[in-house]
């Protein structure tokens, strides 16, 4: 009998679904829908970001998520956002030994989300890794695609700063489709160049679902032959400084397909909707799952 | 220079979005969605349906419907659905060329549909055709993938269906994903195999988005060989006797995929979308489009 292909799923929305969400949700909430999405069968979770509580008040509590997670699932990749020496500091104190930098492939959307030019991310990127060589770190390469104020970002950008990461000593890049502007025929060609041309990097997608095509480019990724794919619960999200960009590809839709098409997702739908319907219910935004939408029968 | 493949998208916003609004859409309404459809490039319009008004009244006005257009755009191909050979004399009678008969795979479904059995709807199909040789038929074969109430249609109860519909004389068959429970490599082992098997058979496909698999089915099709595919603007409707399978794969969210993938569809984008944002403005209904919720910048 054929082997199944294993895939794994990433869960971010506590992390990149309840960023944008204004009122603050109860720490409980928070923990309770990661018990669910753990109960689900989801080995790597991005549980909270270690933003400044005054920039993000909602991640406020992402020390004390980070050490409850900790605390509770030794054994699963719990890793959170960090956006700069201090958030690793604190990460790190929490017990939290993955954790993820963001920096943009585009001047102008790094610009607007950290104020800084890529390279002056790129050159913090490299103090902190060398401050810090026992966390292992992964890049979230925002506007890898697209940039809501550049447009189509052109490959050779993208070879430029997956080239620098590298040299840097990162080994895991997650290619983000900020604003859910990237094309299946594009992520098949500049996946298939990068995966040929950087064969010592693990790279990730995390494709937002904005244009209606979160299924049908994480599933181009997955045939390109990408293991690690990112989504949240509910398709809950979306970046605050990329217009338009609301609506992550949802975990259970996903899950749903490749589940059907054979894949080892080692993930139980049933469980895992239960976990987005309970996110559903008690967090108010923007949902762009649409198991969410069929009712009970 | 390579020339770009063709994909045509016919629209069946019409008749399948339409079918399902309750409150009547003044005609008029109907006629403007009709010629902004045109106007962004369309050349195949599934304008109607000739159904009993007392079923539905939302298609009272099918002939007048029918005649405007008819006289309006004389060189596209117009077509309605039509359930009975009252329906075919009505079409027919209001000038319309090109009809769609809808007979499901699965017994259950074609029982809830229309109270006949599959093969009582196709010896229906064989009188009609017998009485209509002068008319262009189409099969819709709903549930051509699953069925609500029978889950999964085997491969060859399909087969079974398009032999027979083959030889009554049908030679355009559309696979219909009734409630949107398809899945790529489902499309892919199902059309790879009939479009073997059936090459006298042009298929088609019509894909429900109801699990957020419309785009990745319908180019999961398309990367089959189907050349033509349908859609409704916005994604609006769904079956009203498939529980659950409300929304329709957008047609403006194909198009801009598809256009940005380098094929040749024949239709503008922005005109589309403009088309959806009318049809959103006037009738109250389930939209799945993406683009829809994107805000104007």
């Amino acid at each position: 009998m054929e082997e199944k292909r294993k895939i794994t799923l990433m869960e971010v929305g506590p992390r990149d679904g309840f960023q944008n969400i204004c009122s603050f949700i109860p720490t409980e909430i928070k923990l309770k829908a990661i018990d669910l999405l753990v109960d689900a069968g989801l080995k790597k979770i991005m549980i909270t970001s270690f933003v400044s509580p005054k920039a993000i008040p909602q991640m406020q509590d992402a020390s004390e998520i980070a050490k409850a997670c900790v605390e509770k699932y030794p054994d699963l990749e719990l890793s959170a956002l960090v956006p700069n020496m201090r958030g690793v500091q604190n990460a790190a104190a929490a017990g939290l030994r993955h954790l993820t930098m963001v920096i943009s492939a585009s001047k102008s959307h790094n610009l607007a989300n950290v104020r800084r030019t890529p390279e002056e991310s790129l050159a913090d990127l490299a103090s902190i890794l060398e401050a810090f060589p026992q966390i292992d770190f992964t890049l979230d390469l925002a506007t890898a695609f697209a940039c809501p104020f550049e447009g189509e970002t052109p490959l050779d950008r993208v070879r430029y700063m997956v080239s620098a990461a590298r040299d840097l000593g990162i080994r895991r890049i997650d290619l983000c489709d900020t604003v859910g502007m990237a094309y299946p025929s594009q992520v098949r060609s500049y996946l298939g160049a990068l995966m040929e041309e950087y064969p010592e990097i693990e790279f990730m997608v995390h494709i937002h679902d904005t244009r209606n095509m979160g299924m049908v480019n994480t599933l181009a990724a997955i045939e390109c032959g990408i293991n690690t794919v990112q989504a949240t619960a509910g398709g809950l999200g979306g970046c605050p400084f990329a217009p338009g960009a609301s609506g992550n590809t949802a975990s259970e839709d996903l899950i749903y397909m490749l589940n059907k098409m054979g894949y080892d997702t080692g993930v139980d739908f049933d469980k895992l909707l239960e976990a987005a319907r309970f996110i559903h219910e008690h967090v108010d935004g923007n949902y762009s799952g649409h198991h969410l939408n069929i009712k009970k029968t």
